[in-house]
């Protein structure tokens, strides 16, 4: 649980699982901006993630908001080496263009909902969790939205 | 409109799009492998797409699907110089893990839709289609399904 903020080593081992294990993370060039009690932020350049028309590539944003939400969804399971987390559903809502660099907001649930879905894994081996995920344009506007349900099952000892 | 099936150029004008234009795609390795009436169906090798746990990125599986409903709106609405296709919302429903290639078929629409949708385009200058994509995984099972929204408009001649 985060009290005050998350343990200072998530953002690292979030950055290593991302870069050695997701190879598609490290093709569009995903870096971790902000990370404490409140948002998971990520960035993302836009060279690697445009289209033919010069904004942001669809899948690049759903890719972006995904990563965002499965980060969170692994920090409020808590042991990252003690469970799983997969994405299960997964709902996306574009605004408006994005034409400079990707920026998604992931929201952090608050104490007592991280308590309550720890609860629930711990007594079935597996809860849910949704996450909303705010994509960024100029000026702070909101470029899309994104709801991830993410399911986290206690990993086999 | 497709009488039979698509101009024979569709498979080549979409792959230099996505060649050219969609860096992402590039690294996903993504790749036609069947055009006709019916369906729109591209695959992705494992390795570039997978996640730490080895099955296939949901970013990845959201992505391909994207790519294959986009192609079909844009066949469906006719001259590729004449008409931008953008995507307005997404729902990707993720069932089963995928160990191995990605594939996703959009279904074309009926020769029917395909006229309305045209007809509705050229009268008001855009136009909406809704492109179902289904993610397959071994033995032709359905590992994910997607929904896709896209709007067509008439480009600034």
């Amino acid at each position: 649980m985060f009290p005050d903020s998350p343990p200072a080593s998530w953002p690292t081992h979030l950055a290593e699982l991302w870069g050695n294990g997701i190879p598609l993370a490290a093709a569009m060039g995903v870096v971790i901006r902000r990370l404490d009690e409140e948002v998971l932020e990520l960035v993302a350049p836009l060279g690697p993630n445009r289209n033919h028309m010069g904004s942001a590539f669809g899948g690049s944003l759903q890719s972006l908001a995904t990563l965002a939400g499965w980060g969170v969804a692994l920090m409020a399971a808590g042991d990252p080496d003690a469970s799983h987390v997969v994405i299960r559903d997964a709902q996306m809502r574009f605004r408006v263009p994005v034409c400079g660099e990707l920026v998604a907001a992931a929201a952090m649930p608050t104490p007592d909902a991280i308590a309550a879905f720890r609860a629930v894994l711990v007594g079935r081996g597996h809860a849910r969790l949704t996450v909303p995920v705010t994509i960024r344009g100029p000026n702070d506007t909101v470029a899309a939205r994104f709801v991830g349900e993410f399911v986290a099952s206690v990993a086999d000892s």
